[in-house]
């Protein structure tokens, strides 16, 4: 069995994990040695994870945390609670624990919380061929792209590409063969803004400094891949009204417990959508065609908000839309809106009058769906832009305000210009 | 100019060119040396690209395609028109012309698709310093990461990480030092396929093989990062009504045109709602107050939907939810339904009651709203998941279907419970 499990990668027994009992999950974790284990364990979602952790002795975290890259180790650890976090730091090597708590002082969601201290630096004068002798006889986990020059004080001075040290002459030192024109970014950066610039510049690896130029740490380019993913998970469940977490989650009631608070939100925009509906009480009882197009009302206004906002929030994400261009961008989509109000209103116009025979309803469907739309789509841009200004995530800025809001501005536009032209022919 | 350009790097160009005129785009554009042309070229959005790309000669095309990475040269050609792109590739040089057209055999969004065919590979007798000699001489765009080890037949064996080589005695055959263990994808497997095997096995570059095994080009993890960035978008954007493209265009016109396609399927959708609102227009004169809970009814059900559907779509995307998990999953997200449509319609009714003082018109809304919900949850897993074993895209099956279905059925069910009570108690 061990002999099996040994062919197998750590990220395929990870996959199957998820598909078993619990009690087959705790059995072959069991079986697994330090490594793998710890390789496993960073692979399955957080449920899984805290369910293996669970049933171990401190001393076996402590076994695994020792196996596993640094800032794997410290994402671990900040999910235990304090009082075993700490008993867990006393028993593992001394060495690691240190580096552990300098790592974990870093914001989680920071370059610095992603990156790994593991680097490989040296200093200016040395030789390609003493760097290369170094580099057989380090031990890093992580494989090596780039080697750092830094100076006595820590500071990054350039970065030698593996392939360049490796055709080098012998005894040129690396000072000679660096690349001086490095992009670095700051430990305190947030995460998701490192990622874009590991993005944008192509790059397989990225240098960490802190406040002071000096080289900190590194992040690879499989954990900027996991900060999209994540990022990106995170932008469209918010839009959706839940959270990220739903994705990790297996039992029924903590899946109910992530979706009712936006569904209670709704509840309350449809509870004041309902009271507007009252307040036109009247004019409802004298038409009660217009209830008909309540649903055509409320669908292309939300459906519209929906399409601006999605876009923009993920614009702002892929960097396509800038926080500065607030009013280009609402001007261009205000235009849009005129379009697409102008053909959707039109349209609309045409069922509303085959339905009622009454030429009036399609005049008052056609225009409050327009105009109903235009409104939509400007508030598609304005929460999002706004949040993001305000600091506050475009996606949970976007989602349940902009449907709530839409819902009731919807119909309050659509009562009000119906009573108001019925008013006038009657 | 020129010399301040030159100090700037290609990605800040291609960021500063979008916010440009037409004009100064162009000015700038022609200032650049044939490399960083090709790589700001690279760097800008489609649109962007085809207007520079309109105002350029033949061979001037040629010229940057010359200087560009193969798999990017690739790409661009494709979207000219065949009959220039048949010009240019005449105009270009022999070879690379030749490997181009290699390359564009493949399909667009297959691993072939994104490989770059530029790969550094040796026989295994080859020692360590042959293959560092070689290397010295080896003209390559992209970063090498690893050595890879072919047979004659050009049948991958194996690689070498670059560090690996480094480190080793200088006569040592590669053969002796590679990794067997290489994981590696077929050209023609999807792109998306291939990056989630980059992802999931930590790897920053993966070689790309053919259906007889031999290696055929590498795909790198930034070219994996752009994939997953752009299924991402394409995932939000066709799960919001639109398209990905939306992302690339300013026009307002073309705007327009990506978004009306689906508000129009949505205005045919409400037209049934109306249709389906007409046909019980005795029952709604009866009690007008059956209006007032149109819009809770369509939004709830809407949302729970799209609660669902999102992280069904996100959750297949990111591998958290796999194609053979269909009954398992729809019976928790049942139990899911059950859970949050019990607790809203209880909700619901609260309102229902208080605004009409009818404790009748409570009862409807309450049963009406749970059972609304839960089958809008259940079309939100089956509607993606059936897509997805028909092999049509997830969020195009969950996005515009769930949320016109769910406002034509959650009306049906409201009115059909609605005009059951009231003729029992009546």
């Amino acid at each position: 069995m061990k002999s099996a499990l040994s062919r197998l990668h750590s990220a395929d027994i990870a996959e199957t994990m998820v598909s078993l009992t619990d009690e087959e999950r705790e059995t072959l974790f069991q079986l697994l040695d330090d490594r793998t284990a710890a390789e496993v364990l960073d692979g399955v979602d957080s449920e899984t994870q805290a369910g293996l952790l669970d049933d171990l002795e401190l001393s076996e975290i402590a076994a695994l945390l020792n196996a596993m890259p640094l800032d794997e180790a410290a994402d671990l650890l900040g999910q235990l609670e304090e009082k075993e976090r700490l008993s867990v730091l006393q028993i593992m090597k001394q060495e690691t624990a240190d580096k552990i708590r300098q790592l974990m002082k870093h914001k989680d969601d920071s370059a610095g919380g992603i990156m790994t201290p593991e680097i490989f630096s040296v200093y200016p004068e040395k030789t390609a061929e003493e760097v290369i002798d170094k580099l057989r006889h380090a031990s890093l986990a992580d494989e090596i792209i780039s080697i750092y020059v830094v100076n006595e004080q820590g500071r990054l001075l350039g970065m030698v590409p593996l392939r360049k040290l490796i055709t080098a002459p012998k005894d040129q030192p690396v000072g000679k063969l660096m690349l001086t024109d490095v992009v670095t970014v700051q430990a305190d950066m947030d995460q998701e803004e490192a990622a874009r610039y590991a993005l944008k510049y192509d790059l397989l690896a990225i240098p960490v400094v802190d406040t002071d130029g000096r080289l900190v740490g590194r992040i690879t380019m499989d954990d900027v891949m996991e900060v999209m993913e994540e990022e990106a998970s995170q932008d469209m469940l918010r839009l959706a009204g839940t959270t990220e977490q739903t994705l990790e989650t297996r039992s029924v009631l903590s899946t109910a417990r992530l979706r009712i608070p936006w569904l209670l939100v709704c509840l309350l925009g449809c509870t004041l959508s309902a009271i507007v509906l009252e307040h036109f009480g009247a004019t409802l009882a004298e038409a009660v065609a217009l209830a008909f197009f309540i649903p055509a009302i409320m669908a292309m206004g939300g459906n519209s908000g929906i399409q601006t906002s999605t876009t923009v929030v993920r614009g702002l994400a892929t960097g396509t839309v800038k926080k500065d261009q607030l009013y280009g961008l609402l001007l261009r989509e205000i235009r849009v809106a005129l379009v697409i109000g102008m053909v959707c209103g039109l349209l609309a116009s045409i069922p509303a009058y085959w339905l009622t025979g009454m030429w009036l309803m399609g005049l008052i469907v056609g225009v409050s769906l327009a105009c109903a739309m235009i409104v939509a789509v400007t508030g598609g841009v304005l929460w999002p832009m706004l949040g993001h200004s305000l600091g506050i995530d475009p996606a949970v800025a976007a989602g349940p305000f902009i449907t709530t809001t839409n819902d009731i501005t919807g119909l309050l536009i659509y009562f009000f210009i119906a009573s108001t032209l019925l008013r006038l022919w009657n």
